[in-house]
């Protein structure tokens, strides 16, 4: 590895707490594995698949709260669990879990992305943690 | 009240040996006249306190989800975060942390299960544990 | 009703924030029907139960933590999810929510709270909501 | 690194064309470092931030449960709460909300990811949706 890149990832994984190199080579595997397994080559579209979406929206907009409710109950077989964080008066922090087929997982988190009037959203490609 | 509540309601006070409803009716009033003791003496009125809110709704029941919401909110000092668990296509199980002063804290609790259409509601004065 | 009962209870409900006495019955209702399924009589030991509980532990404490997380993955099968709050340093409060055979719930949630070292506990008895 | 983990990581780099380990170790560093920007530019150091964060273990690995318990109490200004998910016996799911100044909660998510013996861990950077 050239000395330059080495060093750049030396003062990284020592910002981010990593005791040693071989801790943080091996969480940037871990990672490119669980990423591969999302990608149509890398696993199958039936894998058991977990996944973490992340919302933000104000619950004051016509009809948003209800809409997502009502998704994520339409989505009851793979929709785990959500956590929902009062951040003021207007907005919503909704972690919500997921757990099933790999496609049921990615289409229900995508579609409650899109949902219009949802300011921030972001999925978490995560994974069961067997054969990490 | 709703008819399959009221068979399901006289099964259960035949099986308790009520004379009848009114008799049965009677003791759940007075029961809750005895349970209502959210001891006032046990501490000041705004000691801090923490108190778990467990409710369960049907999201489907008009505009029930939104004015959940919309109180917690309101009362966005007290209610830390909430846990929703998607029981089945309509049922909501909802888990509310309050943490603020006890009066301000028992008041948000309390309005939250008597809103209408919530179908069961239960309060844990919890603790700190500070001092235990 | 006799008439002192009924004021009380007046002003207990309007305390609460209830609209009017029929809400306020139908809850009561509904509270002894859940109440019911948990006992012997009222329903059998594999029906399909809720349940949530709550417990306030200090970290701290030898191996509890573990302990309690290690018990909890025992009963995988029960236990859906659990929500942690960070009270203080010491202090934590979790709320543990647990679906399954009604006698597996209990005996889970049972265990938990008897756990030694746990400051407070409760159990709440829910309810999937169906036929309320 | 542990042999289960390179055997996939080996079929990985074949599928994705790499000539060998060190090509495929150099891609994933740089990308590392091309992820690390926290946006210093975006904020000042105090600006009131929130951060969601996904982790994955085994909480029978040695003390790891512990340590992160301890480690979320210890910010205990920035951890809001978690969810915890109990995947299978062994595994944990546990989303962390923190908030706070902004390189207090990088600080706090970033030592939590970095822990020995955590398999994934994802932070996501949300926002408090003021002025979006």
């Amino acid at each position: 590895m050239p000395d330059g890149l080495l060093e750049q990832f030396d003062r990284l994984i020592e910002a981010k707490g990593y005791d040693n190199r071989s801790e943080a080579l091996r969480d940037l595997v871990r990672q490119a594995l669980v990423d591969q397994t999302w990608v149509p080559a890398g696993g199958t579209a039936d894998r058991d698949t977990v996944a973490v979406l992340v919302i933000v929206y104000d619950h004051e907009e016509r009809e948003l709260g209800r809409k997502l409710t009502h998704a994520q109950h339409g989505h009851v077989g793979s929709v785990l669990s959500s956590l929902h964080i009062h951040l003021d008066e207007r907005h919503c922090l909704e972690v919500i879990v997921l757990r099933g087929p790999r496609d049921a997982v990615r289409q229900a988190a995508e579609g409650l992305v899109a949902t219009r009037g949802v300011k921030f959203g972001r999925i978490v490609r995560a994974t069961t943690g067997e054969g990490l």
